[in-house]
């Protein structure tokens, strides 16, 4: 179903399926991927089914029906009749991490070794949704843009401007010399959310479930902010404090 | 794996299983439900699991030691050595909404018809960790308290006040007799989510994804307010739109 990079064999470009009418959409729509071809499966008449097929052919994609059987022969759940054969996932170049404008505001955010896919998609789709400039993840033992992350993320992804980098801890000393603040959000951290002034640039970095942000990153970090927790059980979910933070942000940088 | 209710076979009060050792540590310490009993599968020695095995003899339910094979046969994804027998979940009783002390402010969240289980457990997580005082849920269309649901709440379920109602727009009724606010989260809303003074008493209501806070609801709340959308794709996840209102609720509650 998904494979990486273009092989030698006879769909050369053919890196992987992304389905379900909403992801197709913004692949068609975004500037990650070549889509190649779309597939829809035969059935009633239906709106949303035409406006896809219009999209398609308006970005010049061959939109294909296939009968049922074929369809199927995809083994694409949930995939509502729609499916899309798509070129791999461009990321950006590590070289070129956004520029700060002098005396704006930004947000750019650093994922630091997120394993699940449903938590690294959840995580771009807020991230796009707030406008951010670049998505940093690492290249090794995280989660990377596989269809299972465009689809949790709702196809946001391929609006997106991510960055594959090999070492976390240098690249935070590279956003502080463009100009970036770095704020980790950390269960521990010495700061409540709301205590940092957000209007700058910043970098949010958010680490994983089980092991936070790792040692070395956070020492670098300029902020390690804290959610108040409430309740008896003491811990968010890495999406969902991601979502606070970031409209705390958002609050602060459009108030 | 589950069922409702009690069956009027052979094990009366055997309601479902649930597993994992957080989400069994959680209705261990939790007020809603009684865990019958705790299995462990037999395996290496491991701190977690002695800590577990404690909670439990520490609250006089029987660990039950199983082999391999008769843990596989619970045929329990991910449950990591770790299941539990419970009755089920108990809804607090309707009629006793909480009542909001004259003058302070506090938090209780409404789920319309919301009926991914993924979802309603994200929302219940974040509501455990904001201290929300109570969560509503419509009897019908919309996702239970799930086995599957309090695993995606990681156990914060089982510390969460949750009422069944019949009626949404009657409990709005009852709630602003009661003294609270109704703010709705609609991407539609005439305010901004941090317009609003949320130093009172307040009922958040959360709309489904793909249908949102149905109209009669949504009619009567007090705010309906809308989380800026930046970037090109338009719409949260409603998990996420979740936490980024409940800490700005936090923020101006306890700020």
């Amino acid at each position: 179903m998904s494979g990486s990079g273009g092989g030698d064999g006879g769909e050369p470009t053919a890196a992987e399926w992304l389905y379900g009418p909403r992801v197709v959409a913004e692949a068609l729509r975004g500037k990650n991927r070549r889509v190649e071809e779309v597939w829809i499966e035969e059935g009633p008449a239906s709106p949303a089914i035409d406006e896809l097929a219009e999209l398609a052919e308006g970005r010049g994609v061959a939109v294909r029906m296939v009968d049922s059987a074929t369809f199927a022969g995809l083994q694409l759940a949930d995939a509502r009749r729609v499916a899309a054969r798509c070129g791999p996932f461009r990321y950006a170049d590590a070289g070129s991490i956004p520029s700060p404008t002098p005396g704006g505001c930004s947000l750019v955010v650093v994922l630091d070794h997120l394993e699940d896919p449903q938590n690294t998609g959840a995580i771009l789709r807020t991230a796009e949704a707030v406008g951010c400039a670049g998505v940093f993840l690492p290249k090794r033992r995280a989660a990377q843009v596989t269809a299972a992350v465009v689809r949790a993320s709702a196809g946001a992804s391929e609006h997106l401007t991510v960055f594959r980098v090999g070492n976390l801890a240098q690249l935070v000393g590279q956003l502080q010399e463009a100009g970036y603040w770095i704020v980790a959000l950390a269960g521990d951290g010495e700061q409540r959310w709301d205590e940092v002034d957000y209007r700058a640039h910043i970098a949010l970095v958010v680490g994983s479930e089980g092991r936070g942000v790792q040692r070395l990153v956070g020492e670098r970090c300029d902020h390690r902010v804290r959610l108040p927790m409430l309740g008896k059980v003491g811990a968010l979910n890495a999406s969902a404090a991601f979502a606070a933070v970031a409209y705390e942000v958002v609050r602060q940088q459009r108030g």
